[in-house]
């Protein structure tokens, strides 16, 4: 697994927080505005609550236009397998997500961009909160800017290792073999950013609360990793490092 | 899409809290300890924090035996499509997966169990933080149980609607004509549960850290969707619900 693959692409998966200048002093605002109601009944699991406190005040509602707008109707359509087929689909399907692995080398051979458009695209069809999609996905090949990545990376992973994440971590780690320098990040010709949006903006310029967008996009990050290996172009996930951009 | 349709099997994936027993007092205990250390350097992004910090002091370190364990090596196999090929395969995956939706009108029909068993084995080759598998899936085919499931989320839904939530949320919601009932899980055959497990027990009986476990299980679960749609099982998501299991 820790050996040179022929690996034909890397693309990195990054979990980013997708924060609009100048819009910190309002969320506080918010938070404070909405505190005494969300004390009145408390959230049956803290840790799930995921940044949905950010809803505006009530007396906003009346002005989302966005959320009566007309959208045209597509009938669902479904066709059914036979029981064998579905047996037979669902155990190849296993099979070869099963031969998924995260490696730590990666070939530099160019893919296809339309490929790199499908998975993206089909990372899209992720369900989400309230159906807001809540994601950026960024596409890089320019090496200059990969490589500046890798810095910002690396000098954030070093400092897990170090102290951030404790000793426990490393400990935890050791049998991965992994350290914080990521070499594969300057080879790989394709990386793709993932940004969760914590909130969006609507038309009239009024922000959108985007619910449940940690979990929205970690799932859309799990339905790329299948495109991806359906499409067997190999990959280095790392949805587990993220940073900020202001 | 809100009318009843030939839907084969509803399976619902639910995040749940997976709460040990008696566990919250030396939570609480062990962050007091590591809060100092944490402070030295804070985290990137808070909101992606997900609870590692309830790693043990850095003096259990030793304890741990199962990060030295030995296990057997399993050489990394890839073999590349023709680029045309990749295309071609991304471009249909893309197209299944793109025909997903979630539904309310559930058909009863049963499936094969052995899908079940292989889409939540495909599920369970996700990615996690420090290859933790911070996941518990639960398959539910009683009746009684499932409609005690029913109960107890379409109670809490309520509270999502009435007050918890906020009128904005019930605002943005209102385009997806949805409500706090959720007839459909008595309807549907088979039910998935799906914990995190924000923690899990080493052999010695120690605490063993869940790194990213929200962030992993949320991944895997997008996994699970590719796996159901792959083999046409259609299903109800709504991995924006939790309960605590006490």
């Amino acid at each position: 697994m820790f050996f040179l693959t022929p690996v034909l692409v890397a693309v990195i998966c990054i979990l980013v927080v997708w924060i609009f200048k100048n819009a910190d002093g309002s969320i506080e605002r918010r938070k404070g505005e909405t505190r005494a109601r969300a004390e009145s009944r408390p959230w049956v699991d803290e840790d799930l609550k995921d940044n949905t406190d950010l809803h505006q005040g009530e007396e906003d509602a009346d002005d989302w236009q966005e959320s009566e707008e007309d959208v045209e109707h597509i009938p669902f359509s479904h066709t059914r397998y036979p029981e064998k087929e579905m047996v037979k689909r669902s155990q190849e399907f296993y099979e070869l997500l099963n031969k998924r692995r995260s490696v730590r080398f990666i070939s530099d051979e160019q893919v296809p961009m339309e490929v790199i458009d499908n998975v993206i695209k089909t990372a899209g069809t992720a369900p989400s909160g309230a159906h807001t999609e809540p994601w950026t996905f960024v596409v890089v090949k320019d090496l200059d800017v990969k490589h500046k990545i890798r810095e910002i990376i690396e000098e954030e992973e070093e400092i897990n290792y170090l102290k951030r994440m404790g000793r426990q971590w490393v400990t935890d780690l050791r049998k991965l073999r992994t350290n914080w320098i990521k070499e594969y990040l300057d080879t790989a010709p394709v990386l793709i950013l993932i940004f969760k949006q914590v909130h969006g903006l609507a038309a009239n310029g009024k922000r959108k609360v985007h619910y449940y967008n940690e979990i929205s996009v970690s799932i859309a990050c799990g339905i790329l990793l299948a495109a991806l290996q359906i499409t067997k172009v190999c990959l280095e996930e790392g949805p587990f490092i993220s940073f900020i951009i202001l």
